[in-house]
């Protein structure tokens, strides 16, 4: 229940930062598609700790292993178990956590409502946990290349802290390679130099910074989404503030939209009418009721600075005495470059759970 | 499924606008909770249309009508059916929407996914749907008050298009009575009056206007929320972009905490530690890792502009040929502050429904 | 949660017997199939009390009320609403159980778990909820004909109290109209004439008595199931098992194959062979891995004799002191004649929801 | 969905028998239990191949690893992950399955469902799978002993084949150390020793046979099991329909109480009442309107004869055509002995997930 996601295609995972592994099952998965592996590990490697000096030095090949449902080379309809080891574990760093909760870490919060705590390297509240999401979103990708026209994904980094895309950026002929040409995956260079110069200042200062990430859905089918409580909108948004450090979401014009005028913000149909285009702007983002329209589908997401400072700051112990605590561990001083990954595989895993229920929506 | 949330009380509706009834099912509520249903009609009251000169002229007299659940005024732990009767509709005032879509509104994604709809009032997709909600919360709010604490809801209009609350408007010692005290149910009586002058003046313009309201629970226990895909603030999430016209959601700093450092954003705890005030500032809105901290839940809600103009819009028919739509029916100009009590329904519904699942997570 | 039973297709309840209403919302039911209202209420008439002088004399009209869902005689794809209101509830005679429980009843164990009891009539504990799962049925059968191949139920009255068919009834060449030429739904004549005869002995001796339904689904193709805890035999379980009175179901032999080896139970494939009669025999009702292999579905229901008797009974009484319960009020002397359409509409519902899954569990 | 079973209590499993491994994620678990292996290994060993001269000889350690959702010995609220390597698989074994289907296995529905299949000792249909289950049953028992009063567990061999315990056989004053006393699971020694000797002729003849498993569940508090579709023994029923070769399950008297009348069948009420006996007789089998009334709770489950026989049979292929299957493998002439410790696994399953619904139902 609390570890799963979906509703036909359903994740579910399991997995602590310094455990043994962390792995999930991927379940209703159809049979007879084929299993890249290569193409998996390459959407790992996008998410993996140690990849470029802006992030993490906890080194960790990220080498998923894959335990059932795939035979031949092709899913056979059983479960999908899978699991990535942990092999790069410096517990020992994380010692001093049981002395002091990190603030605004859920250390304090999951020791509170547990009564007891794996401390080493976060345990279940890391986000190494979103290892596991980037294979079922992997296998997501795999599968929505069989279910009818080619939904692509183009996610990046909107911005660092204060280096935002300038307004004027046109984010409708983005080259993908553009995004995975910086190591903070922005796709414009001279703004990506800046939030790299920017998040390496911020790790200097044994600090953190914030940031959001921009997703686009393309070529959705008109129709996807399910009415009242099952609203594609409302699904993406359970699903991305799943993401750790997740603080908002906003589809299309999102909070700029509620300083506007219907008659402004309405996006009116193209004309003539086009099936590939079915309005002049998208101002809502794709979705109406719940239901995609046939546009992009376009939402950000808003990240709170990492908890984990490397400097000392005030804290508490388990028995809520004053104390300090000094950052140690291996942590990224901005999470949204390997957010970008997540965001894009938890969409993907979304979209294919949809098209999964659409078929027999009418007769 | 699709039209349910909740995981052990759950709560399954029906209806359209020009139905016969809305109504729905509250399923898993505990035996022995005194249902004064007087306090659920004025809670239902502070959402019913035409209530205001800012407001639909539709008149409804909203009278809920338990079916099921209730013996001798109390829940017996049986389902709870409960149906609204719609008293008022006028479907003749919608027969246009036979002949073209209004731009931005479900009529044209639920045709298109479903290959009919209906139209009457916007059938399904109307808000009126949110009338069931708000008996659900009412009824959440009594079960609340019997499961521990006495959690509050302090919810109200934040901004009306471009009038905003003022930056330094202290939201720590708002009176509720100031919040029911204006029609737009701003909490500030200056900004009120400017919002219901702005509001006026865009109906008078046959145009409609978004909004935000913003959200505090207080006096949540410390441990509420579960981890991974149970996240307290993505449960939150899912609810409130299940409402009408929403179109973001951010807790505590929100976006604003993406361009800020880890040294700013941290929230360190009280010193000395104090259970009722766990840390010193609030701006990750009271969850962390998914699960309250013990200080407020705070959130901002993001409405859109409503899509039905009281003017005439381009748009297409059912062919996909163009022609002209003009507003008819009986529409508000501005969803927010009737959106108020619906955000303040599903957040007590979310919390009801969380701390039914509480009592055995730890041993 | 409780009160819903599917996967897709999900069916809520509510509903007193003696309340103003029972009722459902439909939840997943494809837009576009046309309804219709009469095949609906034959079907519920096949149910409904004081159809026939061995059943009870309670009269209800049993009228379905769609609220929702369904505009120009069409589904829409929203959830369906439904209510049948309740017309002939005689509380009065019921005043007596609340002084003392029906020994084998739920009036003791709801008591006992809830602190209270809508004891009129039997309150949510009432078969008459079953009528819910009646519409839920046959909205299912509308839907059955419209995916795919027809499939077709064949339910009877397989015994009553000792009298049971006859040990060479050859069950393959039913003639539906058989089973409803008699009030006991028994498709044999001269077994159905002494089953008649047993029942009216047991209501003059103020007795009850139990017995057993038989369903078969015929044309089921082949692969329709889901592994491992979706089991197309174990979900026909849990819908049977719901059923009132019901203690118990097997499938195929059932438990006379426990006594049978290998060899002389083993279904041998036909030869040459045949799509329509996969195999020779059907020892196994039709499932093998919890998956329809092309056979037909064939499973047996358990019914006890009605707990409510027309004698007096040794009881306790709510401060569980020794008390007499004379039965009063209007009851089955046997359940199984009304049963047979009720296990029937369960079938049709359970087939359906698979359905629904179906169409992408192979790419 | 799938591969799930549970509400709170929530056990995911994946897993084919000659995969690298099974396993499963167990969701829900409490924090702050204490994990005993040995106990878990002990029930285990219970199901493990290879234990006696009466089971297959695939020789397994069984050996339970957890990954996950325990630290210093006890549980800590996060999901527990665990597998089950595959040590002893001898695939080589299963290349004839390739060219034939065996007659009432899953091979063939699996293949016609998914149009692939891990043949390989059976793949995800292998009852491997179900010493998933014996760890989950396992954890819950651990559960169960935390959560209020001792529940007990008895469950045995009822009857192989012809063989069962004489009639008068007296449940009440069983000794657990009876039923491990013998490789049959038979309380009574006598039978015991007739069911051996019916196992060792039956495999000497290359066929199997089915049986029958007895369970009761002694100490269950009244009150527990959940209106309409979450009844106890639905419940129980679907879970025991879960494992492999179940073709039936009857509950109290089951199918013996549809010849009965009411009057001889009803349970009457313990006289002066007693909470520890609540009624005189338990012809119900300890349940009334889906809801424990405090009596032991009992049922009975039947297990078909296993589908591979050790000779030669008629069969199909792939391509449908005629072709003989000889039996390979390592296989269990009697599912039963082993079934017993699966049966009481579900059992403690499904329990220990009431229990944790359980705390509010009532105000």
């Amino acid at each position: 229940m609390f570890n799963s996601i979906g509703t036909i295609l359903r994740l579910t995972t399991f997995g602590e930062s310094h455990g043994a592994a962390i792995g999930g099952v991927l379940d209703g998965f159809p049979a007879g598609i084929e299993v890249d592996e290569n193409f998996i590990q390459s959407e790992l490697n996008k998410r993996k700790p140690g990849q470029s000096s802006i992030t993490t030095q906890r080194k960790e090949e990220d080498k998923v292993q894959f335990l059932s449902g795939i035979f031949n080379g092709k899913t056979t309809g059983a479960s999908i178990g899978f699991q990535i080891l942990n092999t790069n574990a410096k517990s020992q760093d994380y010692s001093h956590l049981q002395q002091a909760f990190r603030p605004n870490h859920a250390d304090f919060t999951y020791t509170q409502k547990y009564g007891n705590y794996d401390y080493r390297g976060g345990g279940r509240t890391s986000a190494r946990e979103t290892a596991n999401w980037v294979v079922a979103g992997a296998m997501a990708k795999l599968l929505l290349q069989r279910l009818g026209p080619p939904i692509k994904f183009t996610t990046y980094t909107d911005s660092v802290g204060p280096i935002s895309l300038p307004r004027d950026f046109n984010q409708s002929d983005i080259n993908p390679a553009d995004i995975n040409a910086n190591e903070v995956r922005c796709p414009h260079a001279p703004t990506a130099a800046a939030m790299i110069q920017e998040i390496k200042e911020v790790r200097k200062a044994g600090d953190t910074i914030g940031g959001t990430v921009f997703c686009k859905i393309s070529n959705v089918p008109v129709g996807i989404g399910e009415p009242i409580f099952h609203k594609l909108h409302a699904q993406l948004a359970h699903a991305m503030l799943s993401i750790n450090a997740c603080k908002g979401i906003e589809f299309g014009d999102g909070f700029e939209s509620t300083s506007k005028r219907g008659s402004e913000f309405n996006d009116l149909f193209s004309s003539p009418f086009s099936q590939k285009q079915p309005t002049k702007t998208n101002h809502s983002g794709g979705i109406q009721g719940g239901i995609s329209n046939g546009m992009p589908i376009e939402f950000r997401v808003a990240f709170k600075p990492v908890a984990t400072l490397m400097q000392s700051q005030p804290s508490i112990n388990a028995d809520f005495e004053a104390t300090e605590i000094q950052g140690k561990g291996r942590h990224d001083p901005c999470v949204v470059p390997r957010a970008v990954p997540i965001v894009e595989a938890m969409a993907a895993f979304v979209l294919a759970d949809y098209l999964m229920i659409q078929p027999i929506r009418k007769l």
